[in-house]
């Protein structure tokens, strides 16, 4: 008799992950929410229509004291350290009364103690409600809900728990991007037709691929600013078909565009391998050339705005944030309301339901 | 006049801990919980039905909202890094509508600064309600309790804070040890006559030492599986007399048990001393023939289980996932309401008696 | 056209902070609290009535269960690390029924991927409801408080923060002398005329500096223990006046004393300048003369009482700790009703008030 090999998830044979990147299809509740390429655009407005709720939720004081999610507690696992990323759905998640551990960097103790990763995920479900989780590898927070979800089938956990993708190595990170679409909605009231003119290393910040697959979701159009060494990705371009259009001329792009959006160079890759440190010093070239201050951004249209998915380095030069056109911390700020909307929906609550009951009970009272 | 010699805890004279370590006898509010040996087979019997009431309060959403610890603030320190048992007590802490804050690794920033460890406990005590802690060293937390009970009595402290035992050095771990006895009890609904098997480092596993001291309580047998380097300690030997068989046969002991309790070579000691480091090596080799995986536990008895606490490394092959006799993963998830039903009732509150009433007021709604 | 000089902090133009310094005048509600010198006598015993009421909703248990904060999420940021300070205002928040999140040690990994400490600072901003901050350097708190309010007139946050100074460098720290002054009227249920003989690096503690200003305001007395490298600061001296007594004996500061504060040798400074270094061994030599212990304590009056803002070392010998004069202890606890009065005021609530309250809705039960 032959001991089955299971739970070895490792190499040769690949691994299907389409079991835990169902499509969300009007309903978040229980689902992992690892890509968007899960989402329609029917499912992106149901994200934004709970942020808007989220963001009345916390800016009205008589909101507070609605607890939508006593008792339940989320851990966010960075396995890349991230103290932005991370205390923002820490705060989303204590916004709707829930509880929120976070841990930060890599490695746990138990892998100090010779754990297996796919044994600390399974650890990490069976003592929380729902998990955030960030790491170095591309899809490994989908090697996580894939471990997890095998668990919950062999009767192992009681329930199955929902992962959020906080940025997966040089893959995806899907909240940052529905953050970034709530905010242009903020600001156009639509999505058909909105010029995004995109710079920065388009092949390893994650950041730039989930919105750039929101993009082709929403119907934006995208003008990629590249260079030598920051090329859009194959899959991408075939996925943005004729809404993407290719250059090298920032000014010509920033004249144009209704957004402009800026991402740092990602060289926290640098130290991994030779030819990532290569690839970082030619685009801190590039990026030489890309410095957008007070002074450039003058050549975008009046209602145009900028993004960029802070920390941002010199390619952004503080003499920018005197400029009404700067939404870079909005942007910052708005993801709280997206991830309260994210941490809700996945958990089957709604904010935007909890808020008309509210209202309603308001009414009764004399 | 010569100046008193207090606080002075250290040696030459021994501390005597037994005022910090006051038999549990049918009520936990406000005692310590350091050792198993404060226990009778009622008092496990208390926790256990509390932990199931955790339970349906854990898996009924229903019950979500009760917040029973409201304003209650644990602080879990853990002098040895640990994100599985202090991540398990904070998710129980939150479960249960009370705050707390985890603070692992060796040291903190005032001991740092120069500050005694008596001294440090006495600040943990001041700023919490109740004490979660590990220690390196055997008795830590009983030291701690110690000078937490002595700052009370000289009216230095409005309270005293009950200190909850998670692990001290080689010594002893009673909430592991109350988890692992109600998933037994989960699973047979009785402990009489429930035969364990044990494998592991049975002198330095403190784990074991818990395990051991609840079975002789609760009138479990214990099949010890030993080698020259894993011999049970000659206080539990005494102490389990006619309950414990020793053997080095670890097939026979399987063929035959109800429950396979299985321990990680505990080599985490191995960095303190070089005859600790000698016995890891030679504890290793043990180990190899420990190895179990899914073919080897096909030798036991259908409706027996198998246990672990988690992490494991090589001695518990991934291929025994698929077996229904595992039972490592509920174990690890039944240490959330173990939890729960302690930290409530040291505190002198019983989510039985809550939950009951939650019911009538139910009943009375219309 | 020149780019505008925005957000460039640094040298050479010296800040201007009095525009995030506000006097408190009888409110705090939104304001920073950065210095001593903000306050009244009228707006510390504000601070002081509330923290009464804060230990009475914390010690009856009755009180448990008003959420005076739910939904409302606190940064604690600990550049400095600290478990005692961001422990204690943790357990502040919680509480109150808010949430908090403890950030300790140098830079975050926002700092490590290359951000601006200003822009860090908007980042917490962002996340939060109110920021308590300790830094390594003066006026760090008031740094952030200056760039959180330009983001907010700019129209970048939705809010302002208020920014609570716990610690900034070699300046103040205005949360540990309110807690020293609610530890005092305490005892003696007035300032007017208290005697406190102060000991310790009165250049380089800034615990001795915030509770030098609030004697001045209180009409305190200071008796300062000197020595060639431990001399009152000029500011301190001028703003004392009649107030401060100057004297190289200790024992004869504490027979006529009504409160000895013995501070600690801060001599974490050591790292940073050669100069700091030389500092601290001269006064480690001092430090050796005024070592406090049992017998020393004795020729204190029986009614005075003995503080010290903890962690100890040497300088205060455990064999004090029998002595009923020792309030060293309780003055860490209360620590925490302080903080409570703090956080709750400049959120603008008032935890008498809930209390009051509370009260008549039960008086209405039948």
């Amino acid at each position: 008799m032959k001991t089955p090999e299971i739970n070895t998830l490792g190499p040769p044979e690949p691994i299907d992950y389409s079991v835990v990147m169902e499509p969300i299809n009007g309903d978040p509740t229980g689902k992992n929410l690892l890509s968007m390429r899960q989402l329609s655009a029917e499912d992106i407005h149901l994200y934004i229509e709970e942020a808007y709720a989220a963001e009345r939720f916390v800016q009205d004081p008589k909101q507070r004291g609605v607890a939508l999610l006593s008792n339940v507690e989320m851990r966010v696992v960075m396995r890349q350290p991230s103290t932005r990323t991370g205390g923002s759905l820490t705060a989303a998640m204590h916004k709707l009364g829930g509880s929120a551990v976070l841990i930060s960097g890599m490695g746990s103790s138990s892998e100090a103690k010779g754990e297996s990763i796919e044994d600390s995920w399974v650890a990490f479900a069976a003592q929380a409600d729902i998990l955030g989780i960030r790491t170095e590898e591309d899809r490994g927070p989908a090697l996580a809900a894939r471990v997890i979800a095998q668990a919950f089938e062999q009767d192992q956990l009681w329930q199955s728990v929902p992962v959020i993708n906080l940025g997966d190595g040089k893959n995806e990170h899907p909240t940052q991007a529905l953050g970034d679409e709530f905010t242009i909605y903020k600001q156009f009231g639509q999505f058909a037709g909105v010029e995004v003119a995109m710079v920065g290393d388009h092949e390893r910040y994650r950041a730039h691929h989930s919105f750039m697959i929101g993009a082709a979701i929403l119907g934006m159009n995208i003008i990629a600013v590249e260079s030598k060494a920051a090329v859009v990705p194959e899959d991408l371009v075939e996925l943005l078909g004729d809404r993407l259009t290719r250059t090298k001329d920032l000014d010509g792009a920033m004249r144009y565009a209704n957004v402009l959006y800026l991402g740092r160079n990602p060289d926290e890759y640098t130290g991994v391998k030779k030819a990532e440190a290569a690839r970082s010093k030619k685009l801190a070239k590039d990026y030489k050339g890309w410095v957008v201050d007070y002074q450039r951004i003058q050549k975008m249209p009046r209602d145009s705005i900028v993004l960029h998915p802070r920390p941002r380095r010199d390619e952004l030069h503080p003499s920018v944030d005197i400029d009404p056109r700067m939404k870079d911390v909005e942007q910052m700020a708005n993801m709280t309301p997206i991830r309260m909307a994210i941490i809700a929906r996945h958990l089957g609550r709604s904010i935007k339901e909890a808020e008309i009951i509210h209202k309603d009970s308001e009414k009764l009272t004399p």
